[in-house]
């Protein structure tokens, strides 16, 4: 079954604000066999809404719209809807219970532009908002389903979880859609391709290979659609198990898996501690790592040596290595690399010492030069990388290659 | 003048991928005048891509496109354009060399499938692409233009700024639009519109007030459109001074600011230093700092004490504390403030503690509990947050708040 997203607002098609309601739309959205075939984006602007909502309501049965519910005057997708579908607006009692309790619970009064937002179309299901005071509207016109919620993203999914989906799935009858990502790193898109060109070739009717690229990975995801659930997951598993026998090598997770959670979890197996020396990454490794609930298991913390101040009086680095070798070498981050063991008392430790950009660089040592040293106990791997971007990709990518070392490491240990 | 944006790739409709492209693109059109009206994203297929061009065509005189250009066999844009535009794919020697140069450069052969991406429809103009081997694409047709870029964001923004974004300014006259936004954080959107209410009533012709709410602050768009560049400068400058006014309390930056940026311009000013201490943020607040070029003059370091080890270690909390108080108490999060003052050798310290989900919740200490303080010298301000969300926000609303007492700390000292 195939639906399209609508999001509505000015500050989306001037770029103040990145769209992400819409892609965790479109994977719920595939969890329950429907397709996102199309999304648009408009502006505050009732004309653009409307002819969104003929073209949208045109080639899909359902039609999900996010955006323009505030209280301020900027927003209008309430009366554009009621309109479009030839609604009155009315005050909702139930819809105003909702609001009051939520101004109560955050100890604030409420203010009549919020009590506006109690009126509601009299022609469309209520939606209840518990994360806020918009109410969500379920639409329903020639068998075509309409659904508008607010944009704010913790008030959108709570409603999607709660209630949306399960009556998405109870209106319609979905077809089967599958997905399994091979995620790969150290080899190019090209590359790839040529590898698994027979198996790709040979790959049957309704399944489909797309290669996506990003910063220092390439995805491979395996799609297919149709009625047999069993036979679908039997196709996808042949496909991703003679893939996997050709790119063992590259091959470091699968679907939603994270480089730090995996490393976590490796670290959990050998019931092993970690800890990260950073300079260049000025603690994006730590946050990385952190950002795994359970991480206090193995993470125990990080030195963000981000002066050379730090380095020597924390980490232990020798003022003669900073002074002969500089910050960013070989024997500067093998050093924060075994004074973070030993400060931190961990089985393992990342150190990371580059220059990020964008000053900085020399003729020697360019932007996006990066040593990076992996320890445990005495035995210290380093490796020199030369990143080609910005500083923020920079950092991005030492942060990754540091990951990735460390779980190769672990497993050639 | 109006634009449209057209991004292709089914990995943006299943939600593996977020369009970040769109809204960079948004901006940089802004800027030289011109205004997107709508965006619309379609999977790799043929008719949906045709349906898009028709479609943007028929309401906008520029179309900007990317994605779909890759040399993997799920990419089809090239081919699409081509029949759309009623050309025909021929061998491209200027193309063909700067993909061997690329792959020269990268030191890495070059396959079979790369040399097909030097085919270009010969009824366009070549736009070089120095970052990768997919060649940007100029078509025009009745006097509309349609671009065609990569979909991998370094390879798109090079094109732009290199190329594009000049060429569109010289074929197209365009209309003005200027922006101002007005950042404020410790208000509520519904507040701050009854604040200012009177003032954007009065608000002129042409000019438009949005309301932008995010984690914890909600920012304040001023827009205004039209042929006269300093009227309408005048204009915005006035309506900010008024909003200014009444709002002072509550505002912190303007425009593109980033608080951990507007934070290291007030240490540069003072000549002071700072370091972070880091529990429940597990690094965040030294990664934001350091992602800010130039930051090394003032920020030292930070000491990620994820285990209480490395708390009593490093920071020189005591033991008694800990145990008397928890990790996550203002007597803890005092004295890792100190201990960081004291270690790293600087001005001010920013410490942390705090429970950030999904588990470690008691009911005296929910998750969401987050003690913050700032020190300077001896004196330690703290203060107690109870944040609403799931891990990842109630890290981002440690960090933002963290930044924020900073900067209120420093302007009230």
């Amino acid at each position: 079954m195939n639906a399209s997203i609508i999001t509505i607002g000015d500050e989306l098609l001037i770029g103040q604000v990145v769209d992400t309601n819409s892609s965790w739309m479109g994977q719920e959205l595939n969890k329950i066999g429907v397709y996102v075939i199309r999304k648009i984006v408009v502006g505050d602007v009732k004309r653009d809404i409307v002819d969104a909502l003929d073209e949208a309501g045109a080639i899909s049965d359902l039609v999900l719209i996010t955006g323009g519910l505030g209280p301020t005057k900027d927003d209008i997708t309430k009366h554009t809807l009621c309109d479009y579908f030839r609604g009155r607006l009315v005050f909702n009692e139930e819809v105003y219970e909702m609001v009051e309790t939520y101004f109560a619970r955050m100890k604030r009064p409420m203010l009549e532009s919020n009590r506006r937002q109690a009126e509601l179309p009299d022609n469309c299901i209520h939606i209840k908002n518990y994360n806020g005071t918009a109410p969500g509207m379920w639409f329903e016109r020639d068998g075509k389903v309409f659904i508008s919620m607010p944009g704010v993203p913790w008030e959108m999914k709570l409603m999607m979880q709660d209630n949306i989906l399960a009556r998405i799935k109870q209106k319609f009858e979905t077809e089967l859609i599958i997905h399994k990502t091979i995620l790969t790193q150290g080899i190019g898109e090209s590359f790839l391709s040529e590898h698994i060109r027979d198996i790709e070739d040979a790959f049957p009717e309704g399944i489909k290979l797309a290669y996506l690229p990003n910063l220092s990975s390439v995805r491979l995801r395996i799609t297919a659609r149709g009625k047999d659930e069993s036979l679908l997951a039997e196709k996808v598993e042949m496909l991703t198990t003679q893939i996997k026998e050709r790119l063992s090598e590259y091959i470091w997770g699968y679907d939603d898996d994270i480089l730090e959670d995996v490393v976590g979890r490796m670290l959990i197996s050998q019931q092993a501690s970690l800890c990260t020396a950073e300079s260049c990454t000025g603690g994006l490794i730590a946050h990385k790592l952190t950002s795994i609930p359970g991480s206090s298991v193995y993470f125990k913390g990080s030195i963000v040596s981000y002066s050379n101040e730090v380095k020597e009086n924390l980490l232990s680095v020798k003022a003669t290595t900073l002074r002969n070798f500089g910050a960013v070498s070989e024997e500067s981050v093998h050093e924060m690399a075994l004074g973070a063991l030993k400060i931190m008392k961990t089985d393992y430790a990342i150190a990371v010492s580059g220059i990020a950009g964008p000053s900085g660089g020399t003729v020697d040592k360019p932007v996006g030069t990066v040593w990076i040293g992996i320890a445990k106990n005495e035995k210290v791997l380093t490796r020199k990388f030369l990143f080609p971007g910005n500083r923020e990709r920079n950092m991005e990518m030492a942060a990754i290659n540091g990951l990735s070392m460390l779980r190769k490491f672990m497993l050639s240990s």
